[in-house]
């Protein structure tokens, strides 16, 4: 399911993204390097599921969304976000971007930030095994947000109507807000499995 | 700069990522996948640039965003989407999305279609060398987007409004439209280099 293992081989894989965007090394080395991930690819193929991750159940009964691309621990795409719930009900998110995010130059992309937020201000909504999806969403890109600074994302509930939650939310830097958000999410009346 | 060897390069680190997600390998072969892949990171790391990738400009004088999240050939988290500039000003764009780009299961994240919306509705605003900030962006999900199914995004300017372009677009599906956008961007008066 995961593991040390995993969680270190995602940590990796991570690393070389960065590095094979930044990279200056000359042709015959990227070609090797090419080479020794193919080769390793073809050794983590010899099984493999059938599809995406989904969400699955570990022994103690919890459910993981481990192939998730914001919070996915075996999600080399995911920073991962690590998101804290508060007693309040409003949640919050600690994290710096690379490269590998990048929009502007120099800057994250603002389609990254609006996934985020999306995931942020989703996480308000969810409950255990009844995840919420998102209805609308609305960003407003107040000023830039840098690649390599501290960001935080946090979101809270604005009021609850039936089905739907309406969810606000930021992120932030030292500076104060970078963009602000705001959503409609709906829990679907049957889940099916 | 870019080259064959760095497309194929970002194309395997492409594969792995899928790899690492899907894989079911044993704990010890996981953990021999990290350790050539720590090596081939560390030659890569002989030589990188001191940031992000940024905007640079080719030997023949064009500006390329290699390292760009949606478009950036030297970018594995990039799909990446070829964006296609029609006649008549709009855009488009085909592609499938894997494993990798998971939100709710078997469903592409609804992030990852802001992302791309912000990113296709933003092009039709682009001029060279002049590119558009967002200002405003607004989605809203009409049913769930598919992992592995071919997907469009496509989007054409509203109306121009002096340094504000507002522009429309969704993401269809054989059956439709799943995602629709509305968006401000905005040129900047002042482009900084």
């Amino acid at each position: 399911m995961s593991s040390d293992a995993h969680e270190r081989l995602t940590a990796s894989v991570r690393r070389l993204i960065d590095a094979t965007i930044r990279t200056e090394v000359d042709l015959a080395a990227i070609a090797d390097a090419a080479d020794t991930i193919d080769a390793a690819t073809a050794r983590l193929s010899n099984s493999l599921l059938p599809g995406s991750f989904g969400v699955q159940t570990t022994p103690d009964g919890r459910s993981i969304a481990l192939g998730n691309v914001v919070i996915g621990g075996r999600n080399p795409i995911a920073p991962p976000l690590v998101v804290d719930h508060d007693a309040d009900g409003a949640v919050h998110t600690d994290f710096v971007l690379g490269a590998a995010y990048e929009g502007p130059p120099g800057h994250v992309h603002g389609g990254i930030c609006a996934l985020i937020l999306d995931h942020v201000l989703g996480a308000t909504a969810h409950k255990p095994d009844q995840p919420a999806v998102t209805g609308t969403l609305t960003l407003r890109y107040v000023r830039g947000t840098r690649l390599g600074r501290r960001l935080r994302a946090q979101a809270q509930v604005d009021r609850i109507d039936g089905t739907k939650t309406f969810a606000v939310g930021s992120i932030t830097d030292s500076d104060g807000v970078t963009v602000e958000a705001e959503g409609i999410f709906i829990h679907p009346r049957s889940t099916r499995p």
